[in-house]
């Protein structure tokens, strides 16, 4: 009997309760008995994203709403800053340059944060520069950009947007978007919202209404101005993901009125931290020691081990799926997921996992001394 | 965000695709498409029960199938031999004495088992005791009554019935009923069934049946005879509960054919052994060290920790549900189920839990030895 479990940062488990509600009957999106589950959804996502902008909701992934993050922005030729430190940096850096954006790199060694001075100086080198893209957390390193002082270096002067890819950021720990002056803020449904995927989530502040006014990239499907015109009669353009919604609603209830999002952020930081060191408890270093999200956890495959057949050994004989690596790091690390539907006792079981696949891929330590340290860490 | 987990010994966790199982549309028992399902159950069953006699299927609590082992297999003055060790023990003689039949008892201490012996003794001294009932596992206690040993020594001489509640033996250890000579042998859905709690189980040999032919106690909606006339056509004399059965279905499918028997007694048994090593680790004592059943494990609530409390505790802060002691132990021990569909992992968060609540409550300890302690018994 093997129960699978899954780890990684998003998809995440999804609450019973959730799964109950999108498995009611469907109903249909132009109808009365939609409006207040759409208007639940739309309230309760300005709450997690801290801001009194609207949000607008796609059926997409994350990848659709940073699309429309710069399709929607921009024009050809424009000049755009992206912040390149991981795998979803140069996803910001491929839609930019697939539009026609001209694009300017900082790049970052993948584990590091942006250095905000780095970010001053291309911005005086490159006046012209019109929006900044980056990551809140780079889900692919798990290291944490400083985006509340990347946000005040681009608004020093200027009139440029700084716009955060808060994927596996928005509910996994503070960054208030209205008070740190992001202009864009988006996320998707199977983060720390505890969905399946199918939603993206996009905050857009005034600033960011006015550039879309004189965008000139081609765009239709995700047209913000059309969603931002319809979205106070509680619609969308497009046929919304009707269950994804209702579920929507009743995870947002659980984050926002029953756990609280304090105390969201405060439980997640405590289980990175925890498995952070139970990890240094066994010997095993992090990528992203200095800057850790604390949306997952990346750790480094040590020495002698071979990452693709203990992530193998951790799933086919335990029951756990972490993530891999993404690009240059495939088979150097593994990340443990944080954010989104876990607990301390989840935490544990996934790090007693850890240690016995290690063990039995011949990585020699005191099996349970992780586990211990985090059962201690994670008490009351 | 407090996730709630139960480690009660009966109700367990159902697997979702059992819970998926009996969530389909409902069918009619009398209903062609009704009759494999049923089938399915009366056969896995059998293999369950490890006998070629038939096992009947009641919509009732275990207690209603130890009601009819005695309703349909005495009469009133009949001479029954009841051993006594704990509350399920205390259960067979109330019923006894209900249906007046006479009733002579071997008291055991509280988590110890009966020495065969004993028996031999109370039979010879009593020549026309008709059946001995006994437990398997006394659940009460978490203590393990010597079966086989017991079956031999009441089928040595005189035409005797050995009835035998096994509700946490069936599926969680080795009781074969065939091979031991048990006459009946009795379980329930919500043990090691993995299912919720609504359908008892019988198996009836065939000197049990010959024993009902000459039963006189009063007995309607439990008539084995009844009962086991159509049980060949896959019938029962009163509706069944047609949803239960179609989700037993499933869960002996996955427990027979998927994970298998053997290995299903083999997790069992790890997880048992790997607790009472764990809260020996803490300076625990067990309530019955020297039989103990891999049903569940009996922890002595330690000098100077409130039981209650600690229970509360443990539910309310951390989300485990563990049993308290029934009868005289109540509030003195706490109880761990093993039985059903518990994994090492869930095993390891619950000793982490405990731990924490144990240190919660002014119990000290070094946190985090019990759960490093399971976490090194419970690799590969």
């Amino acid at each position: 009997m093997l129960k699978r479990r899954l780890f990684t940062p998003g998809p995440v488990p999804v609450p019973d309760r959730v799964r109950l509600a999108m498995a009611q009957p469907i109903i249909n999106h132009r109808a009365a008995d939609f409006l207040p589950v759409f208007r639940a959804c739309r309230e309760g996502l300005q709450r997690m994203f801290q801001t009194e902008s609207p949000v607008l909701l796609f059926a997409a992934s994350g990848t659709g709403a940073m699309d429309a993050a710069v399709s929607n922005l921009l024009s050809p030729d424009d000049h755009a800053l992206v912040i390149r430190g991981g795998k979803f940096g140069e996803r910001w850096g491929e839609i930019c340059e697939a539009y026609g954006v001209r694009t300017t790199y900082i790049d970052v060694e993948w584990g590091k944060a942006v250095d905000p001075a780095d970010v001053a100086a291309a911005l005086e080198a490159n006046p012209d520069i019109r929006a900044v893209y980056l990551q809140a957390s780079e889900t692919s390193t798990a290291a944490r950009h400083p985006v509340r002082e990347v946000a005040e270096v681009v608004h020093r002067d200027g009139d440029r947007l700084v716009v955060v890819d808060a994927i596996t950021a928005v509910g996994v720990y503070d960054l208030p978007m209205d008070d740190w002056g992001l202009d864009v803020v988006l996320s998707g449904s199977q983060k720390a919202f505890m969905m399946p995927p199918g939603l993206a989530f996009m905050g857009v502040s005034e600033r960011a209404q006015r550039f879309m006014q004189d965008a000139k990239c081609g765009h239709y499907y995700f047209d913000l101005e059309k969603e931002l015109a319809v979205l106070p009669s509680d619609q969308t353009s497009w046929t919304p993901a009707v269950n994804l919604l209702v579920g929507l609603a009743e995870a947002l209830s659980i984050i926002l009125d029953e756990e609280g999002l304090e105390a969201t952020f405060a439980r997640t930081e405590k289980l990175a931290h925890a498995t952070r060191e139970a990890m240094g408890a066994i010997g095993l270093d992090l990528l992203a020691p200095d800057a850790p999200s604390p949306a997952c956890t990346a750790v480094m495959v040590p020495e002698g081990v071979d990452g693709p057949a203990l992530r193998k050994t951790l799933r086919d004989q335990y029951g756990y799926t972490v993530a891999d690596g993404q690009g240059r790091l495939k088979g150097k690390i593994f990340r443990i997921a944080h954010l989104g539907y876990f607990d301390r006792f989840d935490t544990i079981g996934c790090i007693a996992a850890v240690e016995m696949a290690l063990s039995s891929v011949g990585y020699v330590h005191e099996v349970g001394e992780a586990t211990r340290t985090a059962t201690l860490l994670l008490r009351d």
